[in-house]
Formats: structure tokens, sequence, C-alpha cells
């Protein structure tokens, strides 16, 4: 028997998709599935960008520079002016989706055995780039009583380490859906001067803000050289399966390094390279459409959710995500009981367990993330049925 | 100052694309500059693969399936059973290029510390996949005066230890163009089993054999549990933009745990997934081409090479690759000094030097690798630039 890594064995699997062969077996006895489980967004892709595509002179779809098309790089810069970053092309690295700016970000900057810190719920894949990179993840719980909003800089300290390398932050968050407000932003940058940490800044949705303004790592003066941006254009033009990002840096040594973890993998992906640079073309009305249909949805969701005898839904300034108290025992227990004893008018519906978001054991036991990536009717539908289900749980808390 | 992480700076910078500068100056001389340097095919992508992605009907570009479309998959096991390999879907991870495979493999069978064995002169990116992973690479010199093949098996006795993990190949070879033969194959196999040691094999050139056939690990019975077999589309149908790959094997431990690195980085990409898909319903015949104009260049290529006074090219049996020793002092100074300082009718040559090539210190420093991606005439011109080159420069050894 030849044996597997140690990594191997620790890497955590997607706590999201484990709940994937119940649903299919649900979908296989009849019943409709509402997803609500996972964040690919139902907004078309704009078919400006994917045109770009269609039309492009391709004869030989060669590899690009592995830093990314320089055409596309200095295009971007336009689009980052425009949400108030200035930033230089020769700042921006592209990558495969945002997972490979987690990826180079962590093997760039961390040593095996360094410690990150990460405010509670967080995006789950941060658990697999850490164990790929031998990173140890050190939670700091942030709260659905307060919305999610940033801890007490207190408890930052109480855990900073000689060990710790940097703070990740999401805001817009994935899964809490939280905005980070200016003051708010202003600690994180106080904690990691002081500290001399990082700051990765994850801000894959800093186009669906509805409460607030959104505040990049990078507005931050001081902050430059701390900072290391991770961007997509999964979720801004609704193109995850190009899977296409952005390592976004004024850290030349940092840039420098993690440029040589690209050229090993020789470039990022050309095609989506080319709706890349199209969509930086797109009229700024663009995001007006998707940006209303998100807060429709979000005020529905909310107002649905927070109807319901014991649940509580903190209202969530940005991103299209929102987290949920429930009345229940278990959150994965309740999740897979959805989708495999539980059906109303033939449907049911699938939400991710906050389990899965949470470093500390035991936390989001009663907690679902909900992503709201459905039509206004379908969301109805989809929160008659949790309503439903909720009556009937056997697993019942009050 | 922050500090970078010691494998962000042991991280090794591509050996390829230092000499870029130089070339990039040549050109703004007004100098033309044949590029036999990189393994960038100049044959064209299939249109019928390129149209596949242009008649698609995507309204939005969502995930795939973290191991890639089941599709996809599907198809692909019909590919592979053409090339003699039986495999079912379900043992194909489909990846974003062949350089994830190479990553998801060393990440998933090798813990920091361990060691993998590699015949040198070898695909110099393992290095970067092996400093990411925490791997020692142990070399075994193959040598140019038996045309690279197989180093005797006692030469990799004397290097294992107990942390000897894998060995790894490529057949055809790059940088070698050397072919495996199936008696070589069987040796590995001795040597892995006997050692219980996982055999990664890339096999990212198998269409292009010329004198001798194409043996796949996975044609070794036997060796089923320990082959890890990286691919990529990015050579069989000239797309190496598109970065689109497979991490194929049988062990379902390696299958399982590559899978979890897999999801943390959600998906490949997606339009490749259609031009992978398309490539499959290609013609038999599509490979008729472009494998003889790369056997009619590497013919022109190795005679042109062996007509020089003290130049020696092994005759290569697959790939696009040559490896030619020159009467030069130092094969670093001399493919610098082509595009810095000499020029013949306005033209000169790109190589690459062969000491990136080499894990061994010191070797190669005689020796350039010749990509044969570009057309007869153009080779031939090329040729014409290297024979003049090597009467005046002024490190000549003989």
């Amino acid at each position: 028997m030849l044996p597997i890594s140690k990594r191997g064995e620790q890497m955590p699997p997607s706590p999201i998709r484990k709940l994937v062969p119940y649903a299919e077996a649900a979908k296989k006895r009849g019943t409709k599935v509402f997803h609500l489980n996972i964040g690919q967004p139902d907004i078309e892709t704009p078919a400006a960008i994917l045109d770009a595509v269609r039309n492009a002179d391709i004869k030989v779809l060669e590899y690009s520079h592995s830093a990314g098309n320089e055409s596309y790089r200095r295009k971007l810069t336009q689009y980052y002016k425009k949400v108030g970053i200035d930033v230089n092309y020769d700042q921006i690295l592209i990558t495969t989706g945002g997972s490979e700016a987690i990826m180079f970000g962590f093997f760039t900057c961390f040593n095996p055995g360094d410690e990150v810190i990460i405010p509670e719920p967080f995006y789950a894949n941060y658990n697999g780039f850490a164990c790929a990179a031998g990173v140890n993840v050190v939670p700091i719980t942030s709260h659905i009583e307060n919305s999610f909003a940033l801890p007490d800089i207190e408890e930052f300290e109480k855990v900073i380490t000689a060990k710790t390398k940097a703070i990740i932050i999401c805001s817009p968050n994935n899964p809490t859906g939280y905005l980070y407000s200016k003051e708010e932003m202003l600690k994180l940058k106080d904690v990691c001067v002081k500290h001399n940490l990082y700051l990765f800044s994850d801000e894959a949705y800093r186009e669906f803000c509805y409460d607030g303004d959104y505040v990049s790592a990078l507005h931050i003066e001081g902050l430059e050289q701390h900072v290391v941006l991770m961007d997509t254009i999964s979720k801004r033009y609704s193109a995850c399966g190009a899977r296409l990002g952005a390592l976004v840096t004024k850290n030349k040594a940092v840039y420098d390094a993690a440029m040589k973890f690209a050229q090993a993998r020789l470039s990022p992906p050309g095609l989506a390279q080319i709706m890349g640079e199209a969509a930086v073309d797109l009229p700024d009305a663009y995001f007006d459409a998707p940006k209303a249909e998100y807060l429709s949805r979000r005020n529905l969701l909310v107002k649905r959710l927070n109807a319901m005898p014991g649940v509580f839904c903190p209202n969530p300034g940005g991103a299209f995500y929102a987290m949920a108290k429930l009345p229940i025992d278990d959150s994965d227990r309740f999740c897979q009981w959805l989708l495999e004893s539980f059906s109303h008018n033939g449907q049911t519906i699938m939400l991710a367990p906050a389990t899965g978001f949470y470093g500390t054991a035991g936390l989001g036991k009663n907690e679902v993330r909900l992503a709201y990536v459905l039509n206004l009717d379908a969301l109805d539908k989809a929160m008659d049925c949790l309503e439903e289900a909720l009556k009937v749980y056997p697993g019942k808390t009050n």
C-alpha cells in the first residue's frame, strides 16, 4: 500500500459538497430542490464578454504571460481606478480564479507552522489552502447577534504570537454578507501595522454592497505594503466557470515571489482573459440590474426568515449570502434531513450548514448559510419550504 | 519590512524566461529573433475545437464539477482507450493544465522532506512544484552520448532512501525528446514495485513519437496502483493557453485525496473543457499532419546540427525538442550572447541553456535545448544563425 501524504489525509473535504449525494437522491425521487447552498449566481454572464471570446481571432491559443496578458492587466487598472484603487499593471498578477490568488498569497507569505487569524465564520476553502501550505488557521469568533461585525481588536491581540503572519478578511463577506465599515478597516490597519502583519483581503463581492460603502483594504493609507488583495471575476460578472482572478499587491517583494509560483504553472486561462478584458468595457450601468436584483432578493429573504418563529437573520450589507439562526439541534443533521426526509408540495431546499464555516469546533450548529442566487419567485417558494420544514423537523429546539 | 516565506525566497525563477529581456532588447534593435527556446507550438489550434466554444450556448458560465464536467471525463475515456489506456471516468481528474496535475500529485503523495528521483535533464518546473511542496528532487544523470536513455537501475538503487517516495518520468521527454522503450518502462516498474514507489508519468507529448512506440506507464501490468499520470491538451492540440490537463490514476486513495485539493480550488476552466470535449471528436487522422510536420523539422534540425563542427545532437524519438552539445564554454553565456551581441543577416536565435534542466550543479554548460516549433524555412534560417554564431562566439572551446 502506497502512503498518501499527511496533508492529503488532513485536507478537509468541501463542507458544502458533502450534501450533494442527498440532493441527487432527492431529485431522483422527483423532488424539486431549491439550491441556496452554493454561491453560483443565476444571473446571466454578460453576453458581450462571451461574444468577445466568440469573435476573437485565434489561430494558436498560446500561453499568455505568466502574470496574464499585459493588455488585460493594463485594462484592469482602469477598472480598479473606478473602485478607488490606484494600482499599476505590474502590481496585478492574473490568476486562475480567486482560488489561485489565495494559494499564491499563502505560499508566498507563510512558512509551514505560521499562523493566520481569520474572523469566523469564514470561507471554508481558506482551510484547504492553509492545509496545503501547512499554515494554522486561528479563528476569532464574530457573532450573529451583532451581524458578524469585526470582533474587538483585543480578541486579535489575545491570539497574536510570534508565528502570526496575517489577518484574512473578506468584505462584503462570504458567508455572512457583513460589510466592514471604514472604522473597522482602520482598526485592522492599526493591528496589522503594530504587529507587522499582512492583511489578506478577499474582495470577490465588492460590486454588491447595499447598505454602506465598499471599503477596500487598498483604500487605507499606510497599509499599502501589508495588503495582499485577492480578487476574481466570478461573482462580479457571473462568470465562476471562467476561473479568472487576480492577486493585487503594492508590495514588490510579495509580487516578485508570487510571480515565481505563477511561472511554474506557466499562465492563467487564455479564453477567460479575453472575457476579463472585455468586461472592463461593460458600461458602468451594467452592475445596476444585478445589484438591484440581489437587493430585492435579500430584502425578501431576510423578511421571510425573520417572520419565522425562532429564526433570526441579521440584515447582510453586501454579497449574496445571509446567515440565519434556526431553532434546530444540529445544522448538518437538519440540512441532510431537508434533502432526505422532507418535502413540501414536492419541493425542498438545500442549505449550507454553518458548521463548515467556523474554525472553532461546535460553533454554527444552529446556523445555516443561504445564498440568494435564485429569482424572487423561487426564493419565496424556498422560504415556504423552510417555514414548513421548521414546523415538522424532529430536532426542533423551541 | 514584512518577510516573504522561505519557499517564496527559494522558489526558482523560470530558467527559460530569464533571457526574455535580452530578446526584447534585440527586437527593439530591429533584430529578428527565432524562438527555439520555449515549447509553444506554432501549429494551429484545430478550428473545430475553437468553434465548439464559439458555438456553445452559454447563459451562465457556471462552476463545473471539481473533477471536471462528467461529460468531458466520460468522453476522455474514449480518447484514452485509443492510446491503449483503459480507465474509468472517475479515475480522471480534470486539471488546470498539466501543471495543476503535477501540483495535485505532489501535494497528495509527498510530505515535506520527502525525496523524488528524476532522471536529469528534466522539465525545469518540476523544481518549482517540488519547492512549493517542500519536496527534495534527487537527480539521476542521463547522458547525451547515449541519447539520454534511462540511466542504469543501479543508479536509482544507490540514491533510494526511506524518504524516497516516487520516480518522475516524462516520455517522450521534455527537454531531451527521448522516448522510453517498453524494456526501460519494465525496469522502472521493477524498481517502483520493489521499493513501493509512485511512478509519476508526464505524458504530455504522447502523440509525437517518431521512432518506436509510445509506452504509457498505464500500459505496464502490475504498476496500476503506482502510477500517477499527468496529462495535458496543451501540446496534443496546440492549445497551451487553454490550461487544461488531467491527473489520471487507478489508485483510489490518491484520486480521493487529490479530489480534496481540487475541491478547494472549485473547478477547472470551463471554456477550455468545451474545447477538450470537442477535441476527442477530432478524426484520428488529425494527428497525421502535425506529426509529419514535426518529423520533417526534427530531421532537418538534427541534420543541420550534426553537420556543424563540434556539435552533437542525438536523434530524439519524440516530442518536439532536441538537446545539442555545442563547442562552447557556458550555455547561459552563449544564449545571452546570441541575443545581446550577435546577429546574422539581421537575425538571431533564442535557445534554452541546458543548465536549467539539470538538478546537478555544473551540468549542461555545453548543452542547449532547441524546440522545433518553427516551420522548416524559419528553422533552416535559425540553423544558419547558429552555424555562423559558433564560428565567431568568443567562448568557443574547439
